[in-house]
């Protein structure tokens, strides 16, 4: 009994504002009107039913493309575009197994891993928590698959720390492992959770050193694997993957704008990346990013805002295993790019907003500081020194000022490049709001008086 | 593949806390404690495992009881004992349907209904989105069933304040609907979301009104409704319950104690209930309270922390529908109310802790304001206006200063008084930094320097 229609309606907008008051600061009546109108869900919604695969240089990502086109159309945004990008192709294959020893491990390739030969790869596994336990035991490796089984460190506050304190061993891992004669990896997945899933990821190869299959065991898996290390001294698995990476591809970055009204030639970006982890929907990686940038301009248009300057969605490609997305982006508007006044991304999940970083310096940082008064009213303005985001790291040495949506952290790894992220995982209310912040700083950046070059 | 060791495993407090450098703030060390610990979400799911329906003065709810004396012994609280409470008790029965013109809705009988007759009750659907409206079209009730439209308002930024906003037509829609003449009475479920599920809750009869059957209908049951309603002019339902009210029972709110150090004759109150609606298992309402200040507990214990001042835990029964276990309390402890220093209450679900609201006036807030610093460095030390919560409310009029912990409560109504109320709609993170939260208020209003009275 889901009725659409419930869904996108609109409260009218004399109810937001009252009649004989002042009107609230424009970041108060962007949430308002965001809570109110509650698109960002049906928007996502949408996105997924219509993509629920993405992967850079897929036939999903392409129909995530038109989805993406004929959306920006439909929300009056200007010079819709596909600006064509090549990316590097990667096929998950059918078969994604760990078995031996009477069990069945969860397990998933990780992505950009090559195949086993078809009757698997079997070996006794080597359980390691480090690179330098990795090279200690250089000796016991060859031959062998080796087991990454550092977790994310739980006591740290900041779950995106935690990812980086263990994401070497799957982005490296299987560099390393083949640096001492193993002949495959497997890597406890990144959640702060103890789940069932296995959460996928890219992992990289070097020139020099042989490529070996690589694949992501949940994180029960893994405490179940140890413990048997732990009993038995030995155990003999068989690893049988059928991905293969398969060449490039043609894919794009999706672009549209609201030509600004006085400095239509200074651009503010606000971008997110399309292309998705296959295993789940992507919903909050990076859907709900998408899903910010789209219901952000539509709610600066429905609030009766014009930019003074061109405030440019970029949905990227190839996030997830290449950033060739952003590189393309760079090269095509080499020409351009001093007039990137800001850019600014969200790809931290569809949660609740609590503010910015920036790669801002500090004397600059401060001088931002009193135009967010009214987002830090709203408990979403928070602005502090960061990297921004990753698609958009490619604009940092041609001096453009980054910003990055901070969102509340503690359930995202729970989803993050797992089956669980789909649509469910996302709440209403938190997307919204997400999109009102995004919506609130584009209009500071875009404005020359609260942003000056 | 469930590895519950694992989900209570103890990062050694070395690497907590390093060895060369000075300790850090409490508030970090009990945040940082929770969350390596991770033993709040292993501490509710061993709560609605062995009690998962939890109504005041049921055989559900005394397995709660010896649950949580057993609880807080093995926690090393002293003075652990059950004080005896009479609770109204109330049978949901089997049966609870709509039917009518080919379809069948989503409904649950409203808390202390009475039931209908067997054969139920059968009558034209009168819709109404207000009391003004109903008492306005008065002449339309008698002899129908009043159906309660108004939703929550989605625009306000606080969901209690838009449950406050559309809460009372669940409340008194009973006794409005029969003082005109309406013999029965479905109301639209309080919650945010479109979603397929009866939301419960309490509701009141009056003496010299006859009391009607009432019960909850899903907000997506609602529409529909609303639609057929709007097409038909007419719609006649059948509502049949077998709910009943069934005279008064023995209950009990638990007790336990950390005996103060310097002053224990002082009491700082920690509660939460432990009753509960039956249609899910009261993961969030309020079993994450109650986690809440056992974990607070352990956490002070844990980090080696003696308050000067006595922290007394109360589970109270009956906070869902009536207050007789807050009502007992206040009368059991009649004499010592003074010694009360101040009272903290957690029932506002297990998410993300912002802070506090109270009823300190402004300036003796004012002057708690530094003791939270650590607190507001960690997200969580916000001190605003409010009432603390429903079950220490009844100290209020003693003196008792009243502190309710604020919570992320955008996600809070998907779940409340519904079947989604379960275990895994609470984030194990989230949960633990609202426990660390409570235990860092607690050191603070247990320390006469910290908070003199």
């Amino acid at each position: 009994m889901l009725i659409l229609s419930a869904l996108v309606a609109v409260v009218p907008q004399g109810e937001l504002e009252g009649d004989a008051t002042p009107p609230p600061p424009v970041a108060e009546r962007l949430v308002e009107r965001a809570l109110a109108d509650n698109r960002a869900h049906a928007l996502l919604a949408d996105l997924v039913a219509a993509a629920p695969q993405r992967l850079a240089g897929s036939p999903g990502m392409a129909r995530a493309r038109e989805w993406a086109k004929a959306t920006m159309t439909a929300l009056g945004l200007e010079n819709v575009r596909v600006e064509p990008v090549t990316v590097p192709r990667w096929e998950r294959g059918e078969t994604a197994t760990l078995t031996g020893d009477g069990v069945r491990f969860d397990v998933a390739a990780l992505g950009g891993s090559i195949g086993t030969p078809e009757g698997g790869i079997t070996a006794p596994v080597l359980m390691v928590r480090s690179f330098e336990e990795l090279r200690a035991r250089a000796d016991e490796a060859k031959g062998r698959i080796v087991f990454f089984n550092r977790p994310m460190p739980r006591v740290l506050r900041n779950t995106f720390r935690a990812y980086g304190a263990a994401v070497p061993q799957r982005g490296n891992g299987a560099i390393e492992a083949a640096k001492v004669g193993a002949v495959a990896a497997i890597v406890r997945s990144m959640t702060t959770l103890l789940d069932d899933l296995p959460h996928t990821g890219t992992l990289r190869y070097e020139d020099g050193v042989p490529p070996i299959p690589a694949a992501a065991i949940s994180t029960n898996g893994a405490e179940a694997l140890a413990a048997r290390i732990a009993e038995q001294g030995t155990v003999e698995l068989t690893l049988r993957l059928d991905c293969r990476p398969a060449g490039e591809g043609r894919c794009g970055n999706v672009v549209g704008e609201i030509r600004g009204t006085r400095a239509p030639e200074e651009i503010v970006l606000i971008g997110a990346h399309l292309d998705a982890w296959d295993l789940g929907h992507g919903a909050h990686d990076d859907g709900a990013g998408c899903v910010h940038c789209l219901e952000a301009v539509r709610l600066i248009l429905a609030c009766g805002l014009r930019p003074a300057r061109t405030v440019r969605v970029v949905l990227f490609t190839n996030e997830e295993n290449g950033l060739r997305g952003a590189r393309g982006y760079a090269e095509a508007h080499a020409d351009e790019l001093a007039a990137h006044v800001a850019a600014l991304e969200t790809d931290r999940g569809g949660f609740e907003p609590k503010g910015f970083d920036t790669t801002l310096e500090e004397a600059a940082r401060r001088r931002l500081v009193p135009a967010l008064a009214p987002l830090r009213e709203l408990g979403m303005g928070a602005l502090i020194e960061g990297g921004g985001g990753a698609d958009i790291s490619v604009l940092r040495p041609h001096g453009v000022p980054l910003f990055g949506l901070i969102v509340a952290d503690h359930r995202y790894f729970d989803f993050h490049h797992s089956a669980a992220d789909v649509l469910g995982a996302v709440n209403e209310r938190e997307l919204a709001l997400g999109a009102a912040a995004v919506a609130a700083m584009t209009v500071v950046l875009a404005d020359p008086e609260l942003f000056p070059r």
